[in-house]
């Protein structure tokens, strides 16, 4: 019973370090200058650490593709060579304070959000949004509107965020994130108030940079349009400004609080605080699939993805009954989504104070996923999704559900780490 | 029953006319250069027209202060003697293709969004909104700093859209409503996404409106701030929109359906398409108020309202299951929302193929109300609207209920217009 209460307390802590957590824009710069651990030979892919041979083949291709890109190799054959070699090597995104989309590749000249969370000391980052094609590498597809597309974010959009940020203190993503679950958003799935509002912190310093040597106007006008069109542009900065608030979490001994969640290539993996930086893995999620026309489930191709950072902290998933507009993009039915959001307060901490949900009452979204309330309840995670296929690209969205064997996982080394303390599982 | 069919035609015409209806920003220009109708020395406000000495306090204090504003008076009692000799004329802003906000003050040197439908021949006019202090002209209130704003509006805002606005096509406001439902708004007590959306379609022209002669650089940054800071600003695009597509359904030779709704300081009215431009007029409307602090519902005095235009069109309170975030401006609860948009669909002759609710399964909104059946079922029109106070400025927000009487008055000329044909009231 008092460990039970030890339990509870460090959860707490874990929750309350995520709602104090402050996630702020402070730059966009190329992942080499400033990721830690990155070097210009360096990939990051999303998932678990997993040897370079074993990423199965369209994980495999999009870090192939990412090699091409950065000119480490002429094409994926040399890369693989690289790779093989070990010239070439290939790290965990969550390992460098990243997060990735789908794929997750990084390399090294790739502009990143660099999200600092001014409430503690941790820095996350993430690379930037390529465009509302279906073929992008973060969905292991490449090709020269790809590569151009990349070289666009490097050279226009990355560099003019960047300005803007310089000129200012920095942007505070909480408000953003805050408003625009007031305006139909989750935060991995929908970001489309984000997006604009985001948008709408740069247009005053826009006007200012003009004149000023570091961007141009025709980069500008370029980096507006681009910024304009893609309502899923703030998706990156969601995913920075989770990682930077489920971080703030890390690490409380004695916490059950899930930290990161992961998909690889190969299996579907969680960290829990009180366990450091260790991954406990299970299956694939089962998933419900809204495709594009002409595509089954059959094509559906795990190559990985770390969005889910978004449900981590009670966005996404857990927050869809703000997000009704979704419908239209991952399926179901509005009493579905209030269903489903409902049932993630059974295995959440806490209700967030600053992110609210209008539809509830504006309750504030389940936050801080307790492994032990998953394994009492059975309810698992449920995570909004987009879904690449076996051609490459993307071939539409829907929910996942998160295995139940990495909790399993997770309690196990969880009892055997505070076998000193009474047994925790324990309602 | 074959004259029932015929009234049911002319209905279905009046809501096709409704939907086809495009409404476009061509122009923001001085009342006096382009409402039809008005003069140097004219006032416009809100309600059905009124003898000048019939208005109730609140109303008459805020056309006093629109003289004062105009320069056609030194100060309201001098304004008082002037409309009293009729050298000042006080006109509905109906009757000029206008809108009233509240009181719905029109000047001669107010700026107005001049929107036409494209589909059509017809021309609808909305001045601006004045920002978010509770001391507005159109709330009654004047002082220097409601004056100022005014001034404002005139020589910023107004020039600097003017200026975008010319430089462009004209800005369409379907396609920005339509975004806008699915992002939260409703269109009438929340427009915060479609004001966003607007000002988004302004960036890029203002980037390149600098070097020209028409606005400064200054204006183009205030007005940008203006914009930034007013969640509220594009009620006014909503509302000409509105009034540009009820308009359209006007006239139409046997139809029942409801083509506007007003509030003066003396009643509420209601006009018919089948019955022309007479207004039919009813008692005040039952309402239920979320007060700001400090305020009772008997601090509410009625000093005009036309906002409800919105609601004419299949908008505000008949689509408030789109804004679960109103909750805490108006009160109520998700589920109230819930069940009074529902029960639009009982009084409307037909749902939206445009404007359409996530939250119902992306349902259209209901549109165009019915008078006889709003009789037949006795549910009357929800309005979703901001209070004066008896000592000026906005006191709160509410639901209000159109009253019974107005449609009644109009069932009965609309059975005597129609005498010839069948008895047209019954199912």
């Amino acid at each position: 019973m008092m460990m039970n209460s030890s339990r509870q307390n460090a959860n707490s802590l874990a929750v309350q370090a995520m709602f104090a957590a402050d996630p702020v824009l402070v730059g966009v710069r190329p992942a080499g200058d400033v990721v830690p651990g990155m070097h210009s030979q360096t990939i990051l892919t999303s998932g678990p650490p997993l040897p370079w041979r074993e990423y199965g083949p369209g994980q495999r291709r999009a870090i192939l593709y990412g090699a091409v890109y950065e000119g480490l190799a002429a094409d994926p054959e040399r890369a693989a060579q690289l790779l093989d070699r070990g010239d070439i090597t290939v790290g965990a995104c969550h390992d460098h304070d990243c997060v990735g989309s789908v794929a997750g590749i990084y390399t090294a000249s790739m502009p990143v959000f660099v999200v600092r969370n001014a409430a503690g000391s941790n820095t996350a980052y993430c690379n930037l949004y390529e465009g509302k094609s279906r073929f992008r590498l973060n969905y292991g597809s490449y090709d020269e509107g790809v590569r151009d597309g990349l070289r666009f974010l490097q050279d226009v959009v990355g560099p003019v965020i960047g300005a803007v940020v310089r000129a200012s203190d920095g942007i505070a993503l909480k408000p953003i994130i805050r408003r625009a679950l007031n305006m139909g958003d989750e935060l991995h799935s929908r970001n489309t108030a984000a997006s604009l509002l985001f948008s709408r912190e740069l247009v005053a310093r826009l006007f200012d940079l003009g004149a000023d040597a570091d961007v141009s106007r025709e980069q500008i006008i370029k980096a507006w349009e681009f910024l304009s069109e893609n309502d899923y542009f703030f998706l990156r900065l969601s995913m920075a400004a989770a990682k930077a608030t489920a971080d703030a979490a890390a690490g409380i001994e004695g916490s059950s609080i899930i930290t990161a969640m992961t998909l690889g290539s190969r299996n579907f993996a969680i960290r829990v605080s009180g366990l450091g930086e260790q991954w406990f893995t299970g299956p694939m999620p089962t998933v419900k699939a809204q495709l594009f026309d002409g595509y089954t489930e059959d094509d559906i191709e795990w190559i990985g993805g770390e969005s889910m950072i978004t449900e981590t902290v009670g966005l996404g998933g857990f927050a869809q009954a703000a997000a009704f507009a979704l419908q239209d993009y991952q399926g179901g039915s509005a009493d579905a989504m209030v269903r489903e959001n409902l049932a993630m307060y059974r295995i959440t901490a806490a209700e967030s104070p600053d992110y609210r949900i209008p539809y509830l009452g504006y309750r504030g979204t389940p936050t801080g996923i307790d492994l032990f309330s998953v394994l009492d309840t059975g309810v698992l995670p449920i995570i909004d999704g987009g879904l690449a296929g076996r051609d490459g690209g993307q071939i539409g969205a829907g929910l996942l559900v998160a295995p139940v064997e990495c909790f399993a996982a997770a309690a196990e080394a969880f009892t055997a780490r505070y076998a000193d303390l009474d047994r925790p599982v324990t309602a």
